[in-house]
């Protein structure tokens, strides 16, 4: 946790040796985190990065650092299984993701695939058919989801880096339950050629990181620039945070909505703007959308038929049910529902400026017990809980980040909504808020 | 008729006064084509034009042309009826459409609007509602739809262009049947803002007129491009035509047949590369889409509801029967549908280049007599037959034009499917396709 950017380099070679060897220790919580790993193959890319750095040919702030991906993305010669195991049967895939060879490019050594939550379906970080790895920071807790094993790669130091996908909060979540940050790109800036696709309209594919920094940078590479600008971070003046009072502060934790508020007057008195404000005009939009269905349930129903999949015997029965109940919706209405979409989009989007960042709490509960979320209901209670505040980012088309706020104990995530297609400026917004909230000024 | 872009220009606002007597003329089947005549307006906009001429201060090729715009296009003040009884309750258009205000912006003179089908959805140009008008060579017969009044506009010199829409040939098969040139581009290329949305996946805009050099100027328009550049005439040398025979040639009237090989053999004659080819293929994966249903028939049902209509009473049998298919559909299978086309587009772009060129006739049949469609299974059967051809490039969102053929007698129609996004250079091999049939060398 003490490893930053700025820590003297490493050989890329021993930095892996070093996550091999943790991904080895026989810690069962730890070793869910990772479905395959490619250990010899990373080993050769780590080799030529560092003959790349000894003769002064470096690709950039990628090149040599351990980058895991999660098992959603398309790795040649592996099977994509998506955290399930009727995909496990599938034929492995002939290419890489088209992100995936975006990070090779750069220079980046690929260290293994990451577990996550069937079809990235749910958002506490549950998988009966792999395993569930546990809370980094408490064993008995849900670390978040979908993409688990992503935000445990990086936080037990297993990669530098994780690629995960972000549909509802998929990277956010275990972001903020966890302790990382997790950045979520606008649709369409991250190609998701070669990913797993839960919802063709509302999935994102980005990074989770331990700063926003290297999330800036991933997110360089993974959009397909091959330019590297650096990250400027934004000054105080020139931006203002909004906070989304309303709905969203729901059913929030005490600690939680204490941690928030203490993270505001740290920021305020840092010299940040920061106003109250509302989305809940946007909340309306989403709600007209959510009584007629969710995107993710109709559209991961495509995909399992693409890919072959005509029952959904095998499938873990807390997806099963969500699946059969977008098999239930009319095409009419779920045509009504893209174009609503639409139209919130375009609403929000009229609504502020690039300038203008909401903010608001990630999850309004921290980890919950393991324990606790193994019977149906609560299950389904504190999934749609969890991804309550993420998913409007989702479903408004918008960038997002979660950074983990300064507390002891379980971590909490504070969540920026930037302005679609701001995805640079929310970063250097982000990155500003970073160091004001570790007290580096 | 003898009309063309090289007549010594009259003013503007005299041309317009003869469109105008014409469109006044008492001919209930010519009168038909119009649903709406913006006479004052018009004479504004031609005597502006008329003194930016005079000042030197034109605004291009389109500055001062007569334009007609079908009835489905937004135009402020007015009702966006789209050939419907029941949209005539709708509030009147608060602005005009995107592509209106760009023919605005580039001079042109906007007479009208155009009668079309009921919500542009069948394609023989009958309308139950706002009368048909009859076929401009042949008043007993169908003048093809959809946007049958716009192709009888510019035929009965009612205007230099007509702006209609085409989602399964909407445009190419009135201009076949009626005697003109019809360009529907690639999908994107024209924006819909403001247009009646029959299928949001297939609708595109595009213009009919005498000459592809017109459809050339009008498409530049409404692309929003502002500089104009002119069209060159491809080099007889540099493309390819390749005849798609094969299942798009079943059912062709003999005499379809023979006026498509004469004008092969013409073309030829001329030093133009012709090879014989298929897209069997595609068709393959088009008809692998129509089992699971159609995108018109599903996504207008949207379009209605978000117009508040909740119920079909009122809606033409003929039109109802195909609504109600599309709401049968599931929403899962309609993402399949969706995907499959994704497939389909990507699959047909890369087999071939920009260079080549499919050729076949647009209409399997000319035009059919009006008391030949009346009685309901005939209607369907020859509806379908005039949408099987042009509807393929919709399905693969191709740019596609249809090219009279120099015939005595009904018209018939040659069609052209280039590549996606290469629309530019389809008109160019269109141009000298065009000189080559009218025997300018």
């Amino acid at each position: 946790m003490t490893r930053t950017p700025d820590t003297p380099r490493r050989s890329s070679l021993e930095r892996l040796e070093q996550a091999l060897a943790r991904i080895r220790t026989p810690d069962p919580f730890r070793n869910s985190a990772f479905t395959e790993v490619f250990e010899e193959h990373a080993r050769h890319e780590a080799k030529q990065s560092d003959e790349r750095m000894a003769a002064g040919m470096g690709r950039g702030s990628l090149d040599g650092r351990i980058v895991s991906v999660k098992a959603l993305l398309d790795v040649a010669g592996t099977v994509t299984t998506s955290g399930s195991a009727v995909l496990r049967a599938q034929l492995p895939a002939v290419e890489d993701a088209l992100v995936v060879r975006h990070l090779r490019a750069a220079g980046a050594v690929i260290i293994g695939k990451t577990q996550m939550t069937e079809f990235a379906f749910s958002a506490l970080g549950t998988n009966p058919h792999d395993g569930t790895p546990g809370n980094p920071r408490d064993r008995d807790r849900a670390p978040g989801g979908s993409s688990s094993g992503a935000v445990a790669s990086v936080i037990d130091d297993m990669a530098d880096i994780a690629i995960g996908s972000d549909t509802g909060g998929s990277l956010r979540i275990p972001a903020a339950l966890s302790g990382a940050v997790g950045f979520k790109p606008t649709g369409g800036r991250v190609s998701t050629v070669g990913a797993f696709s839960l919802s063709s309209s509302l999935d994102t594919i980005g990074p989770t990181a331990l700063s926003v920094l290297d999330c800036a940078r991933a997110d360089q590479v993974l959009s397909g620039c091959t330019a590297e600008s650096g990250l400027r971070t934004a000054a105080s003046g020139t931006f203002r945070l909004v906070v989304a009072r309303g709905r969203l502060f729901d059913s929030c934790e005490p600690d939680v909505l204490a941690a928030f508020e203490d993270a505001l007057r740290l920021l305020g008195s840092c010299g940040v703007q920061i106003e109250n404000g509302s989305i809940d005009a946007a909340l309306d939009n989403i709600a007209a959308i959510d009584r007629i269905g969710t995107f993710p349930s109709i559209e991961v129903g495509a995909t399992l038929r693409s890919l072959g999949l005509l029952s959904l015997e095998g499938v873990d029965p807390k997806t099963r049910v969500r699946i059969e109940a977008g098999g239930g919706v009319n095409a009419v209405d779920y045509v009504h529902m893209t174009r609503l979409r639409e139209l919130a989009i375009r609403s929000f989007e009229s609504s502020f400026s690039n300038d203008d960042v909401f903010i608001l709490p990630t999850s309004p509960i921290r980890a919950p017990l393991l324990s606790a979320i193994e019977e149906d209901a609560q299950f389904h209670k504190l999934n749609g809980l969890v991804l309550r505040n993420p998913r409007v980012a989702n479903l408004l088309d918008c960038p997002s980040i979660s950074l983990p706020l300064p507390v002891a104990g379980l971590p909490i995530g504070m969540m920026l909504i930037g302005r679609r297609n701001a995805d640079r400026r929310l970063l250097e917004i982000a990155s500003l808020l970073e160091a004001a909230l570790k007290g580096i000024s």
